[in-house]
């Protein structure tokens, strides 16, 4: 069996996230539906991560095992005949045999944009968080950095009844927020993310923006152990899956 | 009475253009409800273009008289609590009793978006043109330059069947083709525009790019006065009025 690694980019404004819902539009049957038009085979499909409704990806990969002798190279035009325009498959490879998009992900990188105007932008809707007071990128990224290392994030994750008893470490090795114009972009490469992250990194360090948060409290607010001490979960619409490392 | 001028931003792709027709939203009407909402009141409300379904707006200028005394500076935030969220209302100002959205107008600059990249571009469907052959942006650019000055645009406009005896002249007052990564832009400004002229003169610029055209074939196709000499018509996903000048 050969095993294939496809790299796509998704806009999530039309669907539930990656993984297969009932009633609800989703990438990973969009991908299964045009993969069966190329190689008339529905394999087993890995994604590399679970992403929420309006998450949007940059680079969001795709590993499965099939027996076709199509070459990799053909295979991002064969599939972006089917694919619906809202999704682009962008390169494939093949890979080792235990490769798996999910397992063998060593770090990803999100980002998470906000358009930082007094007016909202038609062409931002659903692509940005729209956010009208001034916010001050420069005391965000400097308590950003208080997030550097590794940590238990327990304080910055959605509690997922089905892995209570998981392991709730992970490294943050970058951490960044810039401005170009009216858009703030917070940028947070890690070893990997547990559920909402990223979206209570970002709703934090808006409430440190909005003074509700000191920068010097972050790291009692890691220590504590406690969700409800670290700042809301930001809107899915800013944030994008920007780059998967193996 | 007070003559108002509003100007506002918008997302063609959810729009059928300006204009209120039956059984498709326009722009038009969308800003009629929220203006009844914001001053109770159902003006005529002039718009400065007609624009093609499809077609987006950086800036586009309505004007409307109205007894009412909501300040100017009070009424975008105002219309934007009811305008849809693919409608941003920008700024407003009080003109001159005379003052016509339209017929004051003294020139347009239009933008025309090429994603000039092999494989599309999820995030930019519907707003720009996804043209997979390389474009050589500065043949492009020189052979635009013909364009510039007053000429009989009638073999660079859809005719209408309702004006055919009006005034074909129009004067091009800047037009250049830029490159920005992958995409290209064509930025068009004159004193006024014909039906579908930015889009035939960015259709023929492309038929100058696959060598259809030559760059030096355009004052000769201008000066024949037939549609059928110029390139096609681009499609309306690439443009945006992007500044209007009183």
């Amino acid at each position: 069996m050969r095993n294939f690694l496809v790299t796509i980019m998704y806009d999530g404004r039309s669907f539930h996230g990656w993984q297969v819902q009932d009633n609800a539009d989703s990438v990973q049957e969009q991908f299964q539906k045009a993969l069966y038009e190329v190689i008339g085979e529905r394999p087993d499909i890995k994604g590399c991560s679970r992403t929420d409704a309006g998450v949007h990806a940059n680079q969001y990969c795709i590993s499965f095992h099939t027996a076709h002798t199509i070459p990799a190279d053909r295979l991002p035009l064969a599939l972006n005949r089917f694919l619906p325009a809202t999704i682009a498959a962008l390169s494939a490879c093949e890979v080792a045999e235990d490769f798996h998009a999910r397992y063998s992900c060593k770090g990803k990188e999100y980002i998470y944009k906000i358009n930082n105007a007094a007016v909202r932008n038609p062409f931002l809707e659903g692509y940005a968080l729209h956010y009208w007071h001034n916010l001050d990128e420069t005391v965000m990224h400097e308590a950003a950095q208080h997030f550097l290392g590794r940590h238990d994030f327990t304080s910055f994750c959605t509690v997922d009844p089905h892995r209570k008893k998981g392991d709730f470490h992970r490294t943050v090795r970058n951490i960044a927020v810039e401005r170009s114009g009216d858009i703030v972009t917070v940028t947070i490469e890690a070893d990997g993310f547990l559920y909402n992250m990223a979206r209570i990194i970002v709703g934090t360090l808006l409430s440190v923006a909005q003074k509700k948060i000191r920068p010097d409290d972050i790291p009692d607010i890691i220590e504590t152990l406690d969700r409800k001490a670290a700042g809301p979960t930001a809107p899915p619409q800013g944030l994008y899956l920007n780059r998967v490392f193996y």
